[in-house]
């Protein structure tokens, strides 16, 4: 906030009483009466505001999203439907839409080509897809373009085996698994890379809608695996982008 | 229950209609009062009747420890305490006591000694031995010695694959994991053999007493595992000796 | 993996280093982008992969599907609608279609009719019966013709008493209950023959999605109850199939 | 509260106005400072005040009951420890006590052997029998003399036929189980006998405490099963002997 | 089952060996292939067999329903939508349709007039209505007619006390209630009216679906209030019925 | 109730007993047969009474308002849909409709303008509003405008430093928030206000329906966080008033 | 913080750039290492730091106790064992010790006489005292006395009837109750005075610790129930105490 | 594993097909007959094997480190009684141990200087202390000495936004905190630093031994936050060690 500044130029009278607690209410947000959008995040936090599309209106969420526009060159909206991605692609046409991940989003402005394939997914089965990409996207806007590895769950433990190379080679792996969630142990023991855990609700009875597969990467043997949310693609790509920002600027 | 037989006999006037009514009644189960002992349960199921000693007094446990001794040969007794055993000990002195497992139990008339190593008991850590050790006795008392392989989870999964022969090798696998559980569904990807999980409570926080690990084998991506209560050895092991006594049979 | 023979050959410079090493790296797995079509599973586990059909789209089955059909001659697809049967069924005439249990599947080309009727499914109510076919079915395209009694839960015990002699001919019973599960307490107290209890999410209220069935078959006083996921009747077929493949084998 | 005959006393000036608003006020309970001893229960519900002894310290107990006993003839505190029933029975020699059930009683002044064993009483299995003996004592104080039968749970199903004749004479059936707790929907498809289910809390792992009976008994697929708390035994007896005294009172 | 005579018969060679047995297997149900209709339950019950609709196919219901008819003459087919009931009524014209209680029914033949309003039905707000109708027309349908006074919640509890002689005149309470289900509580402490407390699935968040008012009733702390599962109003007046049918016995 | 005088009346003969007694029994609740509407409640409570629209049928709900509408002038309604707003504001155009609330209203008669702003409502995020609108209609329609500021959650937390005088000048705030429910944590810390919690079913996976913010409120390290059920933008702006009102009639 | 006043001194020179930043990081907390002990939190929240004590040991407690005394005037210490009280006692003479209610407190410097009895407590049976009195005690120390009434639980309607008065003379009434926790409904329906709901741990089985009585308080169908944690005694007392200060201050 | 190496030396005839086989069977982990010590893990996972204490004996966990120190200079135990490191103390004079945490280590050999103070260590509370000791113990025992600041939960927020400038000097920041667990979501909005939560059990009633906790880190509304088991305060300093590590890798 540069604290110091502002008051040294007060101190010097460059700026008043009034002026100085002005700047102190001024702060960078902006209302749009039912939302608060936050341009200053992108200060605070490194990246900008993400639009969590359920639970919103249309019309909301065109308004958060044009508001952003104005001061950020970052678009990425998560749990979006074909049918919003449509009628924002017609006003907005350099929006990109990821179907199966839900991703509304727009290329990214500056890219990281030094550490494409260093996020590495893995998903256990075809049905978990759409959670991974969701965490694809989400990387791949934010800069980070991450390596692909799909249906390799543990029982066919040999497919997994096969890629063992990828796993030591990636800077942080995002494994995205529902039912009985194993892959996160596996690949946590096979690895010195460290591991986000991405629960999802795939399965049936007794999974309760990703609880399972919660509870199982909670308790994983392997030490050092972290968890997200249950179908959280979005938080995983988030937290691993976070490290990568974090080894950039060291 | 040889009715036919009753009724000819019966019929011919060997016995008396009132005999026959009582002798429907007459069944083979023994009232101590405060407990039936089912000495049909041999002729029913094939087994006789093992004692649960949680919730019992010593005086009930011993009082039905007797009965049953006075026509059956097999004695099974779980979740028995080491003071328990003594106590019985001194007075039946051909009681042994499995300490780990918690099992009392007396060398058994019958073995299948071409069984031996045919019912593999897998466990995922050291903690996991108590489980285990109750499936072991359990399956050696009803005359099945088990193969044991402990402390082979997934963490470090070449521990496990170095086993893999005897996995393929047995004819029942017992799989007996706490915290994520992952063991079964990669064993049951590894091996055509069929495979009875038993979660066990180890663990801490959201394990949830073996929750985790119990949600973990019933949503297991490996196709026919079959699950058994959380801690439950000797169930998984009874199981297994019953599958046996089938192939046995045929 | 016959690696033994691999590596003589290498010795004997039949196969060069390079080449044993790609070896190692050409596992028999298809990878089709979303899936990895596990060819190697029919070695591995003796039996083809099934497709669990939700959360696929109708496009991801079909091409997984045609993968398979390319090396097997087993086709199992469950949890699937009469619209993606009647889709599939247009170009691949072959294919079959239970409509209660929702499975696809082909006619078996290796049966075991001397198997016929060893295993038997039971269910409590007519609203299991779903579940008991997907079972049924299940079986069937493995190559072991099941039993059924439905409708025979423990409200009405003489139902049950009545077919007594089929509980002991089995070799292995499958019991399909929702509501409170105690049809598999009560046959597991009947007969020596091993059981698979499958709870199922009939009923409403305090059953929880099937949950009450759960709990009650993993806490079943019958010794040697083993329990599959809520309304999993292909995993108790599975497994049943499993120990019957195993007695062959013997 | 005969408020007719109050009101006409007041009409005819025998009381005051005043007289008769305090009347209005002194109702029937008596303020111990920590407890309002209800005397007024006796007239309102037909039963005594019953004291639950957990959470109450031994001089809360002893003068709890002092005030009952000036009024009243009938003593019944539940969950009461072996010491509590030591002190108390020095002062008040009269006292009885159920160890089993852990019930503090006395004799009861008025009993109707006409309903002796009409109230049956079953349990599952020696463990249960704790809280069948609540039962069976509070029922018991009460006036109304139960039979018992233990130890008949479902995985001896022939145990529990045997008694079919005691179960179709009595008036109302307790059924005290754990674990699964099927024996409440065995015994309710047996009989017309009403019946009041009571799960225990034997069991471990997924019994979690009794909820696996409770949600088996409420789930009953026999119509008509009433259910209470878990190791509820007073209630159900409470429940049974109001039953009763409307059939006595007609 | 007429044992006895049966014997007799038997032992006098009016019937043969072959012909005995035979009749210990043609017991009194009649098999629909996917249901055993139970022709039996009247004689062991005392009631027919009624018909849960839910998860069963229009036809299935019809086919059931036909096959009670040809025996016996009274008709309740619970959970059944208004479209069920159009299809059959054009059929069977003598149905009846209790249409917020979703139940089918025939006028019951015989009727105890002198227990007109012995059963009390209380609900604790207009959206808990359906399921005290269920109790309602379960109940007439066997031929006890209720009383009904709805919307009666603990929130206005002068409501309540208005109706207090009719709590004290009715032979056993019914009392519907979801949200916080408290009306239990306070009717079991104002009358000596035995009761059974029926939670319904009314609320919203942590209400779970009927769950919050099923634990309040358990807990009751008014001494015997029994509970059936959430909106299972079938349930509770099938007890009810149970208690009047032994009543009238006696 | 005017006892004292109503006895009064009694004594000197003004009324006979036969009246008295009716007195007593005609109390002010009017019997529309599925509904017992309290006008009762303005005297005992200080409130009307309010319709929850859920579980009840739009006829209902019209006949209950027109026996509110005849006694009393203040209309509440909440969970109601645009279509019943419709149709009953064709018949009592008077009526409004705060649409995101879902709340049928009537411009209140009594205002209380020096309470304006002095109930404080906070919302997390935009998803949140429904809730936070049921909240600010009813204090309205009560007589109480309260004062609204939205998306001040706690990942922008200067957003809430900003307002921080604004929580110091309410009387009572009112923070709704889903997910994990921080704010009203934050909010209790920083300010001396009391501050109702209502945790919203925002949020996915691990929040179960809004689970995982009413954990987090009830636990609350902030002393004196009070909370009401998920989604119950009513039931805080009911207490919020409440309390209101008791400061008013000081 | 009078920012203004600090900033203007400033501006005049009176303090240097370096002080003003030196003041900005002095904030009014006290660093003991393990804890940061809040002097701040009077100004801000205006009440004192309060010590909750499970979970620290006694020489923390100790620590942190003579860091508030030698600032503020308000001891408040709760979850305290009459061990850590004894052992406090010796050195600091003063302080006090409600051995029900577990807290350590000290004879408050400033009350407010004319509140006296303005907070009620009621609570539901004998068990729930403790947390009764914990809440007493808390309002005591900050200045309030409130006026008790126990057990007075809707098992026994008439005792609470008898009081009416009493709720509606209060300002604030804090509702103790476990087992169905009803209370809360029957008082909420009875008064227009607020209510703050504990739900207490009393209950055994289903009452899962206390969750039923949260649970039915949380669903209250009285309007205007607001809730702290199971137990929470201190937390509706904090919040009662909060609401009478606004009073005050207005 | 150096397969190239291996298959190199046998194809010039260094080793054997027979000594080739062996070597590939000869995995380097240590068979304890109760424990496979897996001296493999630092070559695979890049650290050694760390003992968790709880479930097993203290002969076995001597067994094991002494396994693991003939080959290991790392010791790592968590979960360790003080009873356990004083038996052990007196054998290995080296070991050291940290108390509230709970660990029992030896001094690092290798130590990574420039990154101490770059994990930073969170706790909301005194209570809280024990788990963030666990987290501290770990990272020094493993090379890196975190930074630790104590008692910064979110109910006087200011005493966090004083340490605003650590958290963006640090690379990693672990947050412990139970109750309600609010500060993750805090620090998450403050900062780009990512960040992993550790729920305590730390609270009482709904907090449910922490899960109130865990359910609000996992709906962090706060992106990228990512969760550990509840208490494990090893596995997210493991997982941050695992960061860094790769950071220096790069």
């Amino acid at each position: 906030m540069d604290l110091k500044k502002l008051l040294a130029e007060f101190q010097t009278g460059k700026i008043s009483l009034d002026a100085i607690l002005e700047q102190f209410k001024n702060l960078p947000f902006e209302n749009l009466e039912f939302a608060h959008v936050d341009h200053h995040r992108q200060m605070r936090q490194g990246f900008p505001e993400v639009i969590y599309c359920e639970g919103k209106t249309d019309e909301q969420i065109e308004k958060i999203m044009s508001a952003i526009m104005k001061k950020e060159s970052t678009i990425l909206a998560t749990r979006a439907h074909q049918k919003l991605f449509d009628k924002l692609h017609k006003k907005i046409p350099r929006l990109r839409y990821n179907k199966p991940g839900r991703v509304i989003y727009q290329e990214p402005n500056i890219k990281h080509p030094e550490f494409d394939d260093k996020i590495l997914i893995l998903c256990a089965g075809t049905s978990d897809i759409p959670v991974a990409e969701e965490a694809y996207q989400t990387a791949y806007t934010l800069g980070f373009k991450p390596k692909k590895i799909y249906d390799v769950g543990v029982a066919g433990i040999h497919r997994l085996l096969h890629y063992r190379e990828d796993l030591d080679n990636a800077l942080i792996i995002i494994v995205v698994a529902g039912m009985e969630g194993a892959l996160a142990s596996v690949v946590g023991g096979l690895t010195p890379t460290p591991l986000i855990g991405v629960p999802t609700s795939i399965g049936y009875g007794a999974s309760f809608g990703g609880v399972a597969a919660l509870l199982a990467m909670l308790n994983s043997c392997a030490g050092g695996v972290t968890v997200v949310n249950i179908d959280n693609g979005f938080g995983a790509a988030f937290a691993a982008v976070k490290y990568l920002k974090k080894t950039i600027a060291r």
